[in-house]
């Protein structure tokens, strides 16, 4: 956030990305594209304002009542999107026929939630989110595919078994607990919920409920610690991680229950094991969500997860060797090429031409704009990070072509040739390709 | 926009980007960001809320009447930007002092309008802005620079000289005309809009209010017919344009004022030649508008351009050479390379882990999440445009690599040499990195 007193500050829980930031937030676009893009999804995005009804719809209260909604100049209740599947759901429903099934979706953009902004926990009023789902598709291995995906992109950011966990659950078998234990249909939710909670709250409290709802403390807490012994659809996804070689970055955690009430099946979070910051990121099955969402005109099974830039950030900056990889890829990506120094003004054009000729064959090129000393020229080259200088003075068509790097330098005569030797001293400069 | 009957629709004036329609906008995204770093750019972005009086300070009233603007929960009064300017002042003069001149930023993103949507026009209440600016420099060469850049972005795109035209003016020079024809210093702005309105208004009251500031249609015609001959600046510029090979796309055209008022010297818009659609591009220079964002904060020189998505898009779709290119490009971007066919579910996890190594190795992987008959398998890989599938049967370690473009396949045994012969196949699948 700004930090100056000018008069219009940026707005709390706002925040401004300059060239440094944006490059972090460039890098986690990019990593969760090409982790994407791996594993076969497609981009697609919503818009950022909906009309307030598709949140309303969905059972989560507390997402409601942290929107930022409004009535338009044309009287509609509009609400800037707070997360990413109830327009999916309208997306889907709408279109339903013209994609073949199952759908690997992804999408990448910013969200808005009024919270209270807590900068050092990563909670912030907009933030950007990954979102990749998985449609019109009931196999298991969904599951697995989903949660090797959420490790792959951990691990393409330098992340490793030490720094990060995902908890893994399954809602279903908690309601096929309660069901045994004869909780009534009515009193589910207020379980999961209950269990959901168990670990913020009182155990008088819990065990007071529970014993309401029909089950007993005691009851929950040896399920829970039976873990995947007692759920089978656990153990058969564990088998699936192993064979993609994953089972060591994930725990079977029953307490992990999820607030939404949409998930009907296997859930997840992803923590980190040292810092104690928020989830960094969940998701789960929701096979009812989409024919909900949709006023039953479509009617789908589906899983997904979603993952924030704040917290990720965060970790990044924690973890030395994330920090590492960060840093080398904005350093490359900030990077310009060449810088062409205009030694005298008389030579400006051609300066121009031979600019043009760089760019033309794909590299990075800078020059001043107007009159600038030579030695003031090179100090601009070295902090813009280009490896190499031309020069075109007074003895132009004759070039210097200077390697800041090697501190070498040749003189060539002519464009074309100039634009061979930088090319050869430059060698595949972007070798990753422009991502961002 | 949505075409279904469901309850909740997409608002009037925004879009669902299906995968389609997101990979042309991540093609304009990835040729505006490729451009931008050929130029030496360096990307920024800013919130999508700001307070609404950031936008007050503008002279532009019409922009104040088509915000989305509302009071949030704390009581502030904020809106969701119209335009990329006011945010960059802002943030300009917030930390002044902690980044080198000339500022070579450039930003890509949502904005959003309360206008009528005019889809066939091109005009949305959301769309997407590409924003350019070189700040801290009062050289007149950063015209020709944005100019060059401008029309690199067109030529990125397959457009060409028959597709587009740049039109440059000079405000300046108006302002100078004006006070040699003796209006007064209080008049000016009254006799730009006049000018700017020209074009669409009745001859009488053009000439009636030129009158009463003190000059006369003649005059301002008389002078916009003698073009660049009587205005120096103008005359350099086209200059530079030709040391970079830009003139060619560039017609000196005095009667482009732009509307808002903040512009103070050399501005320019970009037209499509053959479609009479709205402006694709618009901007020039505006050395007084960071103070006066600023309340005197920071003062510095500028010029800028801003490119929008939406017309661009409309001016692709109607150019056989600019859609070929984009389509070669989303095929490229959207296809997988491998399908990794389940023969015998008993093999599955076998082919888990092939999956996992093409990945590891970069590829982009599909296979089926549960049992799937064998030919419809293939029709799937086909359908996701993958060339090569491997097939995992009962006589696994023994793996099918089949060529699906050439009909060729081959027997490798192992993993390892499934890898090897796929990479084989492929080579180099993505040579431009994946970009969007």
């Amino acid at each position: 956030m700004s930090s100056s007193g000018s008069a219009i500050q940026t707005l709390p829980g706002f925040r401004d990305f300059y060239p440094q930031e944006c490059s972090t937030r460039n890098y986690l676009f990019c990593q969760w594209r090409e982790g994407c893009r791996r594993y076969g999804f497609h981009e697609y995005e919503g818009p950022i304002l909906e009309a307030t009804d598709l949140y309303r719809k969905k059972s989560g209260d507390e997402v409601v009542d942290q929107l930022f909604a409004f009535t338009d100049k044309g009287e509609r209740d509009v609400a800037m999107r707070p997360e990413l599947t109830p327009t999916l759901a309208r997306m889907v429903a709408a279109r339903q026929r013209d994609f073949k099934k199952p759908m690997r979706w992804f999408s990448i953009g910013p969200f808005f939630r009024y919270e209270r902004p807590m900068v050092k926990k990563g909670r912030m009023r907009e933030f950007y989110q990954f979102n990749c789902d998985i449609i019109g598709e009931e196999a298991e291995g969904v599951d697995a595919e989903l949660i090797a995906l959420a490790i792959d992109l951990m691990l393409s950011l330098g992340l490793s078994e030490d720094d990060f966990v995902v908890r893994v659950s399954d809602r279903q078998a908690w309601v096929d607990f309660a069901k045994n234990e004869g909780v009534d249909e009515d009193g589910i939710d207020a379980f999961l919920q209950c269990v959901d909670k168990m670990e913020r709250e009182k155990e008088e409290v819990t065990a007071e409920r529970l014993q309401a709802l029909g089950t007993s403390l005691e009851a929950v807490r040896t399920f829970m610690e039976g873990g995947a012994a007692q759920v089978e659809r656990l153990q058969r996804l564990f088998e699936q991680l192993r064979a993609q070689e994953k089972d060591a970055y994930c725990k079977v955690d029953l307490g992990i229950v999820r607030g939404l009430a949409y998930y009907t099946g296997v859930v997840f979070e992803i923590f980190d094991k040292k810092h104690g910051l928020r989830a960094i990121a969940g998701g789960g099955r929701y096979d009812r969500l989409i024919h909900t969402l949709s006023d039953g005109k479509a009617d789908m099974p589906a899983a997904g997860f979603a993952m924030g830039d704040t917290v990720m950030s965060l970790l990044i900056d924690k973890t030395p060797e994330a920090k590492r990889r960060l840093d080398v890829w904005s350093r490359r990506q900030e990077a310009i090429d060449v810088y062409a120094v205009i030694a005298a003004e008389s030579q400006r054009h051609a300066a121009l031409a031979g600019v043009q000729q760089l760019r033309d064959a794909g590299l990075r090129v800078q020059y001043p704009f107007g009159p600038m000393k030579v030695g003031k020229q090179f100090q601009t080259a070295e902090s813009q990070g280009a490896p190499v200088a031309v020069v075109f003075g007074d003895e132009y068509p004759k070039i210097q072509v200077k390697d800041l790097e090697k501190r070498q330098e040749s003189a060539v005569e002519g464009l074309e040739a100039m634009v061979g030797t930088v090319e050869m001293l430059l060698e595949n400069p972007h070798p990753g390709g422009l991502i961002a």
